[in-house]
């Protein structure tokens, strides 16, 4: 379903980014689960523009929870939860109407939707309906949290900046639950920022990759074929406009390695079993193996650059060009890593429940 | 589902590897398609093992439609396509049963089904399930042809060595569909097998590369958010057990880009709107915009290598060694490339319903 | 899924009867549609309390639509309508909290939930909930109206009245359409009333049956097996925690007539295939075969009566009593109309879309 | 999904009257429950036609499990059955194609699928898809009865005889389910017999209510909304071509009930929860309350009927007459039973899978 995803633990999103409100409605989530408001605001935050790295478009994302929520604790029927749109500046956008921005999807909603889409801000397609589902996340990343399960993203690489890789998991994911520059390598940010805020300078903007970690999932989660670990993340990953790829584990590098590199050698170590590498990324025949699941998003740079680019009206059926003016980002990589975050635990959320029940899954 | 694929158009999988017989079942396809079983024999053929390059066991793919044809046309009900299991040599496999072969499921599939797996040749982890996948596929791939869209894969890397790139896509795809060794410089097609070769002689196996365009796809097909084309096809794609990374368009080398470079320029041409490059892979947030649709995953060596492997034996909960005896390919990249089309036929099939309806898409 | 519901149309409900807002989410409706306001507002207004043979509670209704519509048309993308909780008595409820209403969700809530449902007012168990229903149905049945589909209810039995069979389907839906009381020969309505507010001073309730017709349908709608007509439709009303019954045509009745009075005989009039009885109320094989699509619902009394009954405490763990105070309806067979009406409407956009395709659906 | 049905716990159905094979995939299902090859072939023989009351079409029913099943028990892997066609006699069929058989879905698929349908025998329509579900169902009844949970269905009402009512659920369940002719009063199965044969005679059919009792449910299973247990419940049972109403504990009759009459109290006994009646069937908000699920089934006579009736030719377009040689049965009511049976076990399956999970499920 089109902005539906998840079995027995299911998101909804909705909203426009300059109309009334975006949300997210998450429906299956166990009773009685304590609804932490401030680690909610607390990811909201980190997804929120940054310095001079970000968009000046600043929202306050106060959010309100509608429903299934009663004494702080979720009831186990549908959370809905809204985050009005306030600092929206519409007009900017009506006077372009029609000049396709290039890398953004004007011109494909304009045709999908035959002329109605909302286009003010990109309207459904805009990153603000993440905000949305950053604050589901956050209830899905909390309860994970209380079962062992932790989940931590590093900016793995940015404007020509690699940070370094994760060495000790579990300390690693704790720091950088609260850095908005999600490195693991501290001297990397202002390295990053730096960059970036060069070439917001010259009105461009730059990509980069997200490294992911989950650690703590037991072994046998997930399906061979199609509900695989790896099919469902990538399926939601690939949600997150910018997202042009992910892999798991070795991923791409897996070309150019032989088997004897690539397996993964089984080892009993204190009576447990793990491999000795991870290539595999924590996941064998789509199925979680003890191991940390590791996965990459690669995310493309912004395509709201001030630069001129040479489009097409679509409504006047012309050339023509186009230096995008509103408010955008420069890069989106730090504010994405949230949202990727808040993904993974609602899809973990949805994978443990099919395997251990949603009743299970509330007794935290 | 776990084993199902699809909205309006949809698959499910069955069968182990050394059961009696593997297949699939396609809900959805419209009525009055011809059926070209020459076609699928092909498309099976294109899957099967190849010279030195493969695995010995030889299976004749015998499929057998159970359903849903009727006077050489499809009915619009469910088509059940089976194909038996013929030259299965179980015995090597129970002996060894328990020692986790590296990179395999066997471990996680003990864990996940408690001890009640079909261990047997990797069971319903096998890659011969992607057999039912393939003549499922098959037609599919025909009816989108009949339809003006065109699915075509090369190796674009496998053993060290690289093809070229897709230059005129229609008769690039055309050439393609009948190599056994699907690569654009048949040149290369030289080089991989001897690299192939060397490298199973040193009882060990290689991964590689796989790129995938489809063209004549309309402007406007796929969803915003969860059913984004990249979405769905990437849920299937990694369904293949041995994919461990899918990217779109520019892929993971945005992550070294700037919005200018990525950002694909509108341009009018002949009245028709085009991108001047094709970084986004044919979709903007999500949906096509008609140009072509270009993919790439990443296929791991394959797991079965005769090298001795350090292991855990599960049953006995001991550290011990192994090498893989059995029948097995040291190259799965170039028999991956028709399950690669297959998946990406039927799920369009999916999309193309979704907007234009179950009626239109039988109208070839 | 849970609360959710359709395919390439579906619908999300969310809210609890105390909580801040009820609402549902549209996903997969068309771009371009007009939305309006005013029959929204018509259609709530049905469902709202009417006169003393319904509860004191009175809300305004005052629904907002906070996302997926543009310049007072659709976008296609999801449409958030909420609906505020004004009137709420909350404390009522935590005073017998523990004591389970028969005939209501309270005891099997606690169950599910483990106590942490929201008990005030039922809840999400509520019949407040179909309020967001009904605003989402409005703009589905506007849609279907359009394109020539017209749904009409009438109270066929309720109190011991009962009411005239449909004659003039047509004519008929049109008259039913603004009545509060939606009966076909007026003067039952004032039978109705009267016998109802009878049982209301008696502190008792009374049940009843609507039956359905839906005009205008194309031949072929609908599928074999699992998406039947009659299955899709019976699953959505269902979901009213009132229905205990669906049946479809002659329904119950079958069970005492022969094949040669059940069958529908064909008879080609007007160059148009018709049937000359209609006893399988217009479905063949779970397919629409071009005759009204006629369905009853049997709505039971509602279950609050103030009428004392024993009943368990469920924390206390022992036999009680309850008189069930608040504020109820004695009867909610003419307020349930209109949700039946919304929800067929939903599943018939639902299956229509599948057939000819979201942009079909869109084009009026 | 047009042939699949189910979230955690799944089926697929496939085939046609007179095709290769019909057959049945489950998915989901747990590892390790045993897979009694003869319980299976008792319900196809329950099914199977019998005496001079039914189709003289005699199918040995022998069923193959193609996958899912490994020495002797489940996989947890997709569970393929196929039961091949063997006394199939086709050519009746080819004869008298066009002319509509009424009550039939010879129209309705006509058009749905373009004149591509096969038609031979109803096809996909054909009640002989069913033998697929019971198989597959008989593995759900099975693993449930292992788990305390037992289903068993009476015809409540046939050929003008009525059962007497479910008095001790758990003798009777016992007792049914060796019962060709389903009736808790054994004389009443002479008379139902008597009454069919002569129905027959005059070249007609006849229909029936078939009710339903499950015991051993736990509280608490099923969803309030879209998956209440009557939602899942009805949309399988719709399924059936022949149903025509379904209802829950007193259904339709609820209409002519007080709410002081209809409400069922609840009381404290052996430190049980349970109520005093069972007009609710069990179900309270949708979700189980610890007493018996009790439903009933509307199953209309037979379509295919000797007698001469009117009809029109669709493929000539002109009113015509037909009379229905080729073979069937007055009366399917009493094979209907153990499809009833089937569906419930499959669909209680899945709920009790999303509550406690696919683990919890295979603990027998």
């Amino acid at each position: 379903m089109k902005n539906t995803f998840g079995n027995n633990v299911s998101i909804t999103l909705f909203g426009e980014s300059h109309g009334t409100a975006v949300g997210a409605v998450v429906d299956g989530f166990p009773a009685g689960v304590k609804v932490n408001e401030e680690f909610i605001a607390h990811q909201l935050d980190l997804r929120r523009p940054f310095g001079k790295i970000s968009t000046s478009r600043q929202e306050t994302d106060k959010f309100e929870i509608l429903s299934g929520v009663f004494e702080g604790k979720t009831t186990g029927t549908p959370i809905c939860i809204i985050i009005p749109n306030e600092n929206t500046q519409s007009k900017e956008y009506s006077k372009t109407y029609g000049k396709a921005r290039p890398g953004h999807a004007d011109y494909t909603a304009f045709c999908k939707y035959n002329g109605c889409e909302d286009y003010r801000g990109g309207g459904h397609f805009s990153g603000r309906i993440t905000a949305g589902l950053v604050a589901a996340g956050a209830i899905a990343i909390d309860l994970l949290s209380q079962k062992g399960i932790e989940i931590g993203t590093h900016i793995s690489k940015c404007a020509g900046v690699e940070d370094s890789k994760f060495t000790d998991f579990e300390n690693d994911i704790n720091i950088l639950s609260n850095k908005k520059i999600p490195v693991l390598n501290e001297e990397k940010s202002v390295e990053i920022i730096k960059n970036i805020e060069k070439i917001a300078e010259e009105g461009d903007s730059v990509g980069g990759i997200l490294e992911t970690a989950v650690i703590g999932l037991p072994v046998g989660v997930g399906e061979p074929w199609f509900d695989s670990v790896e099919s469902v993340l990538s399926h939601a990953l690939f949600a997150i406009p910018a997202v042009k790829g992910v892999e798991f584990g070795a991923g791409f590098s897996c070309a150019d390695m032989l088997g004897s590199q690539m397996n993964d050698n089984f080892v009993l170590e204190d009576n447990k079993i793990i491999t000795k590498t991870n290539n595999n990324g924590g996941i064998n025949g789509g199925i979680t193996n003890g191991m940390p699941v590791v996965f990459r998003c690669a995310v493309k740079p912004t395509p709201s650059i001030s630069k001129e680019q040479e489009t097409v009206d679509f409504i006047n059926n012309e050339n023509t060009s186009l230096s995008v003016k509103g408010r955008h980002d420069p890069c989106i990589v730090h504010r994405a890593r949230v949202v990727v975050d808040s993904i993974a635990a609602l899809v973990l959320c949805d994978l443990l429940s099919q395997k251990f029940g949603t009743d299970w899954l509330g007794e935290v």
